[in-house]
């Protein structure tokens, strides 16, 4: 927006042609009295919600699909599953609350001091609120079958460390805020046309890409949201255990993730233009 | 469109950069006169079609390569092919007659104001009307095949309560009209490029994403038309029993998503500016 | 391109904010002597070429894999590799050819009078030989392979009738078809951001979903070139004798598709406005 | 980007609306002492990392899931997580470092001129580099599982002879770097919005759609980087003796790649209008 002058600038000179908003206040009073904090708190707990009913049932819908070898939806359905839904809710949600759907991700934005802090807490009681519901709906539907297919709960799996674990859970979390700082950077939207077009899908994607590679060790949390969520309505022990891996995981990789987009891809102020002729 | 201007005002105040259009009388005589009208009908009923036919075919045509345990698409090539056919078909009749194909959809567009009732009513008739033709087109193609495997109708599977295939037709339609309303608002429209580029692809994932979930629960309606059109051509008496769980859900399920979003998430009129700060 | 300026012209009144380009005229001399014919001829040669190794080494290789019972890609992903291909080859080569790779494609676009005879012809011939040089890639690769399972060619499939498989033919190529013209049409590039920006996602799914559809019954041809290649290197009785079926359906629905969107949906020349307040 | 200017330029005459980029230098002094150039390697480095991660942690989990016939994503969710990460990682990369992610990119681009040759040394060596550190990655979470899966290796498969593993290679990498190519043809991101916008969604889906087809030849290389840090983590004796075929394989597919698109394709240097209207 407002491309077209600064554009023009840029070519005059190198000049910058984007702004970087200022960082956000850890508490901003005003916000406090605008709707628009308050319908992003409900967009973020509708969007959580969602996104664990649909997820959870796609998890518990295919594996009580016994009668045929092949006959539900397989992990290949269950990765598509959590990735789609990402692309679709931060589709609808990113003009409202910026369409976050997962505390990891409110972390790494607040620590880029994107969010104000108090934005953050609220998105994150907002979130965990959402999918411990959007759980619930999903034992509610499915009883039987919800306890005795493992509920949707993250856990470390058979033959892996807690350490691997950690470590998979911060790795699956890097790619995942890693995309959602390109996809969201004032610079790169105001110079490629497909960072800003494209958004929703390739941070749905990343949430995809990670599912396949470790649902075989942790279940794949990279959400703790979605991790309290199952385990607050499954109430398993081993559940609950490794609930911290799904916190401290995520929020290690989120951290590591703002530091490398800060640090690394945005450190030096000088003027120089477009990057583009490399591209 | 106009959004060069639209922004330049935006940054020059508060103002709004956006139009809301009128909402729709409920009879709109002119309407009536134009061409336009009845194309929009033509395309609606040719899209439903469509859609019946590629997915019952495909529903079909899974069951019977019994041959290999993999040797069809499974369900989840099921659900891709309503997911896909309507990315495909929103693609193409948007800008026709909005790219419904779904009385549903056009129900809660009609609730929110968006199309008169003489248009709404055209539409459910052309989209049953086109669904029917659809499902007939596959039983003739696949004859044998068609009654042995259930003609794609849609029933609330065993082991679960009406009341639990009630409820995932609802949930089910709002994630699918709360993305409709989400890609056609016209403030997001002129704020984030990615609404009005992607909207088909959205849409059309809300759609695979619901099957993924509910495909166990009630085999996916979402789509009265869809419903109805199986129900007419299979001729079951579980099917029409059950028919009512496939109108009355989808009609409360837009009617949910379109109250979400014009009471939450459009309530406010102050002039307050952009959000994607926060994004 | 010029949407600016087309746009408030828009506004201002109900003008046309379009120009639809003057008829292709049958023989076009100046087009003989230029570059861009040639090259434009090559891109087809290469991108059907490309279309038909990737695809009918996929089939190939799915079908050998018969170690384990899941071991290969399946139909799903033999659905995926057609309309993917179809996807990358149309980026690829729509602003050099305008993205052809299928006679049928070519004839719609010919009757449409979007391109002249000489053109067409020419474009056919190239496809043609493209696959056919495909098809022998995948045969020299997989010498062994490929005879044994069936050489990617197109039959109609047990158990049904010429006639479905030709009406299966012609709805299949329908779908395609009328998805070109609504990606082509230069009213709705000028008004949906959407139809130009992802112009060739939509063409490659709707090859993709009629395939997920017709897989079972034709082993889907829907693209001349693709289905003649296939025989001439297979050179197999029963796939010559239904050769003529993956001729004369496509390029029949690939007319109606040219009517439908001549006739039905560009019908009206009246001067009314964008149509988008009602999508 | 200074879109409109050209377009009005364009369509007052027959001048070029487009500005190729000079060709890069062989060694670019200034290049050197600039913090972009280090910062893109660093961000070569990072991604290759990832892709390797993501891509063979798949590979390795889903052989290991060997108690359910269906249980894991199959070579179908194996080539969707490679083509899946390189849409991700370019999306992410275009604007820091080009987002090539693969020797053989950086090799077409650097003999069609666009990278210096230092650039494009420094690249390969931090692509392999990174490569090598994520597939060790994968080794040290799954250190039992990942020897016995084959370590996400390259190796011509049984059956096939070498030079249709090294044809297989060449092939598929020129339908990458041709897909790169066109992505990033500064002619075309002029003239059709679809080219820029969509950019590494293509890339993505090209290198998904050549593992489809040549996983049971090779594992599909088409990225020496790739092949070389299995091979390095792997340590196999035939990983090795195949491993020339991953490097001249893929480096002939780019150069051949390189040719068609600048004599074929950008042939002609004389002034004619856009081709648009032939699409």
């Amino acid at each position: 927006m407002g491309k077209e002058v600064d554009v023009s600038t840029l070519e005059a000179g190198g000049a910058r042609d984007y702004a970087d908003p200022p960082p956000a206040p850890l508490v901003d009073v005003d916000e406090l009295g605008k709707w628009s904090l308050y319908r992003a708190v409900i967009a973020e707990f509708v969007a959580t919600l969602l996104f664990l009913y649909i997820t959870v049932a796609t998890v518990i819908g295919y594996k009580h699909q016994t009668d045929a070898a092949c006959g539900g939806v397989g992990i290949f359905g269950i990765a598509w599953a959590f990735g789609g839904m990402i692309f679709i809710l931060v589709y609808c949600t990113a003009g409202i609350s910026g369409g976050h759907i997962n505390p990891a991700v409110t972390f790494g934005l607040f620590l880029a001091r994107k969010v104000s802090l108090v934005r953050a807490i609220l998105y994150m009681a907002a979130q965990s609120l959402g999918a411990i519901c959007g759980v619930a709906l999903v034992k509610g539907f499915q009883s039987g079958f919800y306890k005795r297919y493992g509920g949707g709960a993250n856990e470390v799996g058979a033959g892996y460390s807690t350490g691997t674990g950690l470590a998979a859970e911060i790795i699956g979390t890097f790619v995942l805020v890693y995309t959602v700082f390109s996809a969201t950077d004032p610079k790169r939207n105001a110079r490629d046309s497909h960072v800003p077009v494209l958004a929703p899908l390739p941070i749905g994607f990343a949430v995809f890409m990670v599912h396949l590679a470790t649902i075989p060790i942790t279940g794949t949390g990279i959400n703790p949201a979605r991790s309290l969520g199952a385990a607050v309505v499954y109430n398993n022990s081993k559940a609950w255990s490794d609930q911290w891996i799904f916190w401290v995981g995520p929020f290690i990789g989120a951290a590591i993730a703002a530091l490398y987009h800060q640090i690394v891809l945005r450190a030096s102020g000088r003027g120089y233009g477009s990057f583009r002729s490399n591209a």
